[in-house]
Parts: structure tokens; C-alpha cells; sequence
């Protein structure tokens, strides 16, 4: 605890935070991923509101050779985890043994299962004396916590998106570009491949928050190619991993991406994925088949004007009130509740318009969602000014 | 142990010392003085080398009408502690009942005895944490520390003599001020009369360092009247817990001090005072009757010159390796051992002339005391300026 406080208070040198990442990394079990050579990819998020890339990026790279066996975590507060959005998909099995888990890696190319034995136990400890600390909250200590599961996690290839906003840790683009050359560095000095992009967290990523919600928005974007915020960052996302795999730049990966989307192959990638791990591949083409909340609620406009700016941590609240999040670590998350927005920042608004559908199953939670979310948007006359989504690129 | 760090590194407005204060002041027993109205005299120096001034000030204001029940610590480190130097007395009692504590407060007017009950459990438990993570050094945290014992023992008047120097937790002046002046405020504020002196401790205090050395010596003073350093520290604090004691000025209290002393009144009840708690009285006469070292090796000067500085932390380092104090809590002390100084900072010494005596029953330690000591001076050519002993007052 005092050597948290210490680290908020005081920073670490780059040699302090790479000798404690290396510290946590071997302080136990390490996933050996060797046997794919350079083909091993991996990404990191550091958190978002509405984030479902790993749904989307997993098949892409998948499909175009990169090995993605891969660990992710459950979601906890105003930010969803990968975990959590996949078991909403009726019989996909979370947890593999060590064997089907390479053997899946080896055949589809794609494997998420939840962290699984004792991987940086260390970071576990300090994460939670960090929680109970309020020092949560430091580049280092986040850099050496997100850089050790990394590097257990064994992939050659990582891409880290450093998320920057009103829904991210990092609230400016300083602060981002600092973690991500710190984390970066790190990697580097390990030996693995490492690229980092700063990406806008001012408002969710896509339209769906929610666990069902999400896979259904990942599905159809994969199927239609639907060009939209998420898909823009998941391409980004992809062709970095790609052009670290097969060594090219990473505007001949973005190509082979956008190919790799039109032609389906993508979509089909997802599928096998999805059936191999046990889950119901039929609801990513029927959505209909995923879990389904009983209550839909439309929430209007209460102004004319363009939406001028929508605070993603508060609308990953709502969604949390609603169901599809936990407050703490031993809430139950209901996989049908959620948020559907069908108006962004920049879109033009009618006084009555619906502004989003909020899906829940908790009758009592919906007048409180709607408050909070509409807390979260701003009205402006004038249309506001949208910040490009990839903010900087870190090697 | 994370708010010990922040603590440290971020310090605490007066509201929230005085909080912790109070808090740790309650947070077990407290001592109930009220018996004896405005007459309950207490003080607390933060620790110094050759430090016996309590040994010296009880006796004088207990004389003077004050009632003296006070908790003392045991030393640690190169700081000695006056219950460890009065357990070099024979037969002398640091446990009493409650019963026997207030009685002897009532009669005699002066019972010093080892910190017993249940005290401040809460600062023991912080200060163990602050001892292991390296934030002992900390003005909000030392105030808290001190002034929640001495609220906890009871006394309506309080004069702390804040040490300031090479042997001291406070180096500057400045430093000194800024403890005293949180220690006082935070004293007021809960209705107690409080006075501070900063105090200089870049030499030792007196002559002697260790157990029976340090008794012989503040029995000779009391006996003598000798004028010294030690003598005039002593005084100093004497006056001014007589000052708030009869609500009268320092000016007349010392006027009150002196007299106690030159009438013998002081070393009488200095002997009524050790004897009713079980010690030998005869040993204040005869410093022989005190636990004796077999050794005593005369340490000589190196060079002709000026004494221009001596390190007080050293010198008490010195006295620790020949057995006079703990390097750690559990060590056993040597009341025999010790240091007596011939010459002290200012003083004119030639080649070969004995700078102090060094006493000791471990043969082996000798050698190291000696260069440990040796190495604590700094010869000058120039007879060096001494600043004043006490180098101010709050209140």
C-alpha cells in the first residue's frame, strides 16, 4: 500500500517500471505461444464504453493468418469487458483447458477465453491494495499491471489502444500519449513488437452498450461492412496487428483488412470462432437468438440542436443501472440490458426525436437510466466539431 | 500504510492533524489527572542524546508544588529513554499500579514510570507501520505521534523541548519551529497549556551518554548546582512548566527554579522521589553504588585544535555499539555503559589529551566506539562559534 501511495505520489523512472512489470510477469504462470513464432497477435484496450474491437478485430486478423489466442477480462464499473460480452452468446464456453485452448488457436486462429490459472498473481495483489488506495489512477502502475498480463500473455505482436476522453482513465491526449509510450517501451525492451494507438474515448464506441447489444453490432458490422466510429477503429486496430505479423506498412494492411471484411471472409471467421468455443453461432446472423430484455424504452430529445457532446463514463453508468454492468465485483450482469444510441455527437436532433432505446429488465432502474443519460448530452445550435477517432500512433 | 505514504509525501492541514490526533489520543485508556487541577506538569522533548533533563526538571518542579505523573519511553537507536535510564537505578520501579502512580503523585509530587495500559494503541500500531515504510519522518505525522500521548497522560500543562540538530529528527531551526507550532496549536485547541522550546542538538545534552552514567550526572547537577549546558536546558524547561503551573512569568519562574535548586530542595526531592519508588537513593550520592563497567578506555586527541563540531546522531551511535542503547527493539541494554565527555564543541584540546572515557563490558566494541566517536568531531583552528541552547520558544 505505502509503495502505491509512493508510485501516485512520486512516478517511477523507466528502469523502476519495467523492473516491477518484469517482477509481475514472472511472478507466475506464463502462457507459452512460441510454437506460432512471429504469428501470435494480441490487443489491449485500456477501457472503454461500448468497446466491442476485440469481437471484431479477432476474426479479421484471424481470418488473414495471425494467431489471436487470447485472455480478456470482465468488465467492472462504467466499462464492459470482452468476457462478459461473449458469454452473452448462448453456449460459448469462457473457460478452456490449456489444450483445446492451443488446439483452437492452431485451427481457427482465433481463441478469447477469461484469464485462466495463475497469470501475474503480483499485479492481482497490487491491484487490489490500488483499489482500496484510490491509486488506481497512475501511469506507471497502470503501465506495469496492463504490460505484465501482457507479456505473460505470451504474443509476439501487441497493438495497444490507449483510450483518451471523457470515458477513458487518460482525459487528455497528453496524458494518453504518455502511457502509450511508456507501455510501448516497455514492450520493446522485452523483445515483442509493439505498437500503441491513442483513440477518442469522448463518447461510446458505436451504438451498442450492453453485452447482447455489442455482439449484435459486432456481427453486423463484420457482415455488412457498415463503415461507422467502431469499424474505423477496428480496421486501425487490425491492420496494426497485421502489418506487425507480416511485416508490411500498415497502409497495405488496412488493404488487405477492407478485403478481408468485403469478402466475408471476416464474418465467416467469426462464426467458426464462435461455434468452435461452443457458443450459438446462428445469433450472430439472429440477433434475435441472443438474449432479450422484456422492456424497451424509447428516451426523446428534449430540445431541438445538434448533440454536442455525450459524456461516455456517465452513459456507461446508465447502462450499468440498467443491468449491463457491475457497480462491484460480485453483481450479477444481466446480458440482455443495455443502451442502444440512435443519435451521436455532431447529429442533428428534433425535440421529440428518439435520442436512444434503453433494454433492461429492471422496471425500477429505467427513470434513473434516462436521467443519467440524458445528463450525459449536451445540445448545441451550432454543429459541434468531431475529433478524428485515432488521435496519435505510438511505435 | 498507503496513508502514512500520503502523508509524507503530502502533509496534513492543521484540521486533519488535530483529527488524527484526537483520534489516536482516544482511541484506548486515558490517564485522569483532574484531581489535581491545574497543578499536573508534563514534558516531552523529541529525543536527544544524553537527553536526562527529565531526571532533572521532576524533581525541580515537583519541589516547587507541581505534580509530576508522567509515562517515559524506552530509547531506540542512537536516542536514549529516561525509563531506561532510570532502571539503572537499583531496586527502581517502572511498573506501578494505577493506584501506586496516583498516590505517589499525590505525596511525593514527582512518579515517572513506563508507558502501561492500554495508551494510544493506535498511534503504536501507525507508528510501526510508519517504522517499516520509512515515513517516520514526517512534522503532521511526529506532531500526531507526540501529541496524542500526551493528551492520552492527562497533564493540563505541557512544555515540549523540540530538539534541533545533527542529533535530532529536526535539522534546522526552521524545521524545529514548524513541529513546535503544530505540536502547541493542536495542544490549545484541546484545552491543554502548552509552551515549546527549540532546543540545540548538534552536541550531546551534558556530559554523559548511557543509563547510570546519565543518573550520576543529573544527581551531581541537582546536588551541585553546577552550571552547564545540561543545567541551563533543564532550567529553561523547569521555569516555563512552573510559569503555566502558578500562572506567572518565565522571569519569575526560573527566579523560583533557581532557588529550589541552590536550597537543596531539588536533590531532596529528587531522592524522596527514587526512593518511594523503590530505587536505592543512596546511589544519587554516590554514583559508585550504580552499575559499574569493567572497562573504561580514555579516548585521546588526535591533533592540537579546536573542538568545532560533534555529531550528536554519532557520538549517541557510539555510545549504542558499547552497549548503552538498542540497534532494535529487542536488544538487552547495558545500564553500565556508555560515554563521558571531557571536551565538547568550543573547547581548546591538545595532541594526546583525553576528549572522553568510553565505557563498556564488551571488550570487542571497543575499537569500532572508538572510531565511530573519533569521526563524529571536527577539529578547528579557529575557536568556533556556539549558538545559543535554547533557540526559541512558541507558545
Amino acid at each position: 500500500s505505502a509503495l502505491c501511495m509512493a508510485i501516485f505520489y512520486k512516478g517511477m523512472t523507466d528502469r523502476e517500471t519495467a523492473d516491477l512489470t518484469m517482477s509481475m510477469a514472472r511472478s507466475g504462470d506464463t502462457v507459452d505461444l512460441s510454437e506460432f513464432g512471429d504469428l501470435s497477435a494480441d490487443k489491449h484496450s485500456t477501457g472503454g464504453v461500448g468497446d466491442k474491437t476485440t469481437l471484431i478485430v479477432a476474426p479479421i486478423v484471424a481470418a488473414l493468418g495471425a494467431k489471436v489466442a487470447k485472455m480478456s477480462g470482465r468488465g467492472l464499473g462504467h466499462t464492459g469487458g470482452t468476457v462478459d460480452k461473449l458469454e452473452a452468446i448462448p453456449g460459448y464456453r469462457t473457460s478452456l483447458s490449456p489444450e483445446e485452448f492451443m488446439e483452437q488457436s492452431r485451427t481457427v486462429g482465433a481463441c478469447v477465453i477469461s484469464q485462466t490459472g495463475n497469470l501475474t498473481p503480483a499485479d492481482k495483489k497490487l491491484y487490489a491494495l490500488r483499489d482500496v488506495t484510490a491509486t488506481v489512477d497512475s501511469i506507471p502502475l497502470i503501465t506495469s499491471s496492463v504490460m505484465s498480463k501482457k507479456l505473460a500473455a505470451g504474443a509476439k505482436n501487441i497493438v495497444l489502444d490507449v483510450k483518451c476522453g471523457s470515458g477513458a482513465f487518460m482525459k487528455t491526449p497528453d496524458d494518453a500519449k504518455k502511457l502509450a509510450k511508456n507501455m510501448v517501451d516497455i514492450g520493446k525492451s522485452c523483445g515483442r513488437n509493439v505498437v500503441a494507438l491513442i483513440t477518442d474515448m469522448d463518447a461510446p464506441l458505436g451504438k451498442a452498450i450492453g453485452n447482447s447489444l455489442e455482439v449484435a453490432e459486432a456481427a453486423r458490422l463484420l457482415k455488412t461492412g457498415e463503415d461507422c466510429d467502431l469499424m474505423r477503429v477496428s480496421m486501425a486496430l487490425a491492420s496494426n496487428m497485421i502489418a506487425l505479423v507480416k511485416k508490411i506498412s500498415v497502409g497495405e494492411a488496412l488493404a488487405l483488412v477492407k478485403e478481408c471484411v468485403r469478402s466475408g471472409a471476416a464474418f465467416e471467421k467469426m462464426k467458426q470462432w464462435i461455434s468452435s468455443q461452443g457458443g450459438d453461432s446462428a445469433c450472430l446472423d439472429d440477433p434475435s437468438l441472443l438474449p432479450q430484455a422484456r422492456l424497451s424504452v424509447p428516451v426523446t430529445s428534449p430540445s431541438d440542436g445538434y448533440i454536442g457532446s455525450m459524456d461516455a463514463q456517465a452513459i456507461g453508468s446508465a447502462a450499468m443501472i440498467l443491468g449491463a454492468g457491475r457497480a462491484s465485483k460480485n453483481d450479477v450482469i444481466d446480458p440482455a440490458a443495455g443502451i442502444v444510441l440512435e443519435k451521436k455527437t455532431g447529429d442533428r436532433v428534433k425535440k421529440g426525436e428518439t435520442l436512444c432505446t434503453l433494454y433492461t429488465n429492471r422496471e425500477n432502474s429505467v427513470e434513473e437510466a434516462k436521467n443519467v443519460f440524458l445528463a450525459a448530452l449536451s445540445f448545441t445550435a451550432e454543429k459541434p466539431e468531431i475529433r478524428p477517432l485515432v488521435l496519435g500512433r505510438v511505435e
